[in-house]
């Protein structure tokens, strides 16, 4: 189970029942723990005709790290649809919301980048900077990777590591203004909350996605960023307010695409090669619906 | 794992934070998936000070008895409080829910009863029927139980059954009217969506836990009944208002009592033996993660 076309086609077309009323997705449950610094979240969605649907339980506990241990973990339980029992438990410590997280990213440049890129950037070292990047070639070719991150070592570590994954040139860069400089497609992955990128970083042809954040206070992108850009997409709008770039930002719905619109092909994003395009991502339920169906039956086909 | 007095204990504590402020409850996550008759709840709580705490989910899938299959199903994630990660899956297709709503029947009864009693009436043949009998006697001595049920053979299996598991003389009665003339204390146990309990019925003495109703629509007690009791409890006001008898009445804050006012000693149900009191039960989080530790601590320390 790993990054493929088929996973990519299976969050795409969750994202397309979204769009065509085929989705049930509440509100997401929320608990803070504030003794601990812990959060949970719990997500679920329901994508009409599938076999079976996703309950996502993402924790989030800040002073793990200090102990040693990884702040996230959680696991998605997957129930049968038409019976409400539960079908599987996936204890994947979030490795299946890694992929379904690098897959919208992979879809958000699939639609919104220009066709034809050399250089990709990538801000920031951690997990999801490893599996944007490997997302990515499931929708375009390029030559060079451009990577920055705030500790020097965790970048070469990074280039070391991914060189062996991916073939294409890398190189560490000293700034986020030199990787800016050079990128056609820039993928910021951090857990920033003050803006990463500036207005005058953009250049014509651009597209830039934010996938860092994903809760109050978070931020990447100064929000003259989205302002300056020709095309604003993201996932889902609301939750994109909250939690996203746009909480910084005061801009229409009228203004704002939306993923599952490219996806069914209602809207297009980049008309033309010199747009400058930007795509805040924050993760809905509907891909961990997507992601767990799409995982059990490549599980359970495996078996015969 | 099954009743006992430190179970119960654990039950009363959880309710005792409650009323403490030691506890984070968000509200429920819900979704209803229509071509299924299908309904997902999620619910969690934190008692301050515990391990950790519980994340149920618990289905109603109403189209599944007409495939011989249960209605009703789920499991329990137990999580660590301090770190977030996932200690037990508690696999229990409801069954540590069955224990925790029976408990929280044994504490209605024990502080709202009478002291000394003689018979107890169960409504209802089915799971909670049998539970909250056997619950029972965790906190009162009673010679005799009457049961009535819908269907005669289900009451009378009820009987056979129940007879091996409490110590008492049983008998099947026609009506709930019969039931009602010879009961000191009566819980109520069904699906009904009409009133049961009618309040001509009403005996001075007389206690009633209504634990059927637990969603909307849902009623075993008509309205009056609650109007002409001298005391009135429940679970959880807001909530019982939603989903538990208060729904089909407006009886103010102030009327009724909460169980977590009860076990921490805030305030006292019955003050003397010839008034009437009625429980009103609907389920809350606080008892799940209470289930849960308590569950876990056994469950491990066995291991030892």
């Amino acid at each position: 189970m790993g990054l493929s076309q088929a996973a990519l086609a299976a969050i795409e077309n969750g994202f397309s029942a979204l769009c065509h009323g085929r989705v049930i997705m509440p509100a997401p449950l929320g608990m803070y723990i504030q003794e601990s610094q812990g959060e949970v979240h719990v997500k679920t969605a329901y994508i009409a005709g599938n076999e079976g649907f996703a309950i996502k339980v993402a924790t989030g506990f800040y002073a793990n790290s200090a102990s040693g241990l990884v702040n996230s973990s959680g696991l998605i339980l997957y129930l049968d649809a038409r019976t409400g029992f539960v079908k599987a438990v996936f204890a994947d410590n979030g490795y299946l919301t890694d992929l379904r997280t690098a897959l919208a990213g992979a879809i958000a440049a699939k639609y919104c980048a220009r066709e034809r890129i050399s250089t990709v950037g990538i801000v920031g070292t951690g997990v999801q900077a490893r599996w944007q990047l490997e997302a990515l070639t499931l929708v375009r070719k390029f030559q060079r990777v451009l990577v920055f991150g705030r500790r020097k070592t965790a970048a070469d570590a990074y280039m070391r590591e991914m060189q062996g994954r991916v073939g294409a040139d890398f190189k560490v860069v000293d700034s986020v203004a030199d990787l800016m400089r050079a990128s056609d497609l820039v993928v910021t992955t951090t857990a920033a909350r003050e803006p990463v990128i500036e207005v005058k970083y953009l250049r014509a042809g651009l597209h830039i996605t934010a996938m860092g954040a994903d809760g109050p206070g978070k931020q990447e992108l100064d929000p003259s960023v989205l302002e300056s850009a020709d095309v604003i997409v993201c996932d889902a709008y609301e939750q994109c307010q909250r939690l996203g770039e746009l909480q910084h930002i005061a801009i229409g719905k009228e203004r704002v695409i939306e993923i599952p619109e490219l996806t069914s092909g209602r809207k297009k994003a980049r008309t033309a090669d010199d747009q400058i395009s930007v795509c805040d991502l924050t993760g809905t339920g509907v891909q961990d619906s997507a992601m767990a169906e799409f995982s059990y039956r490549a599980l359970t086909a495996t078996e015969t």
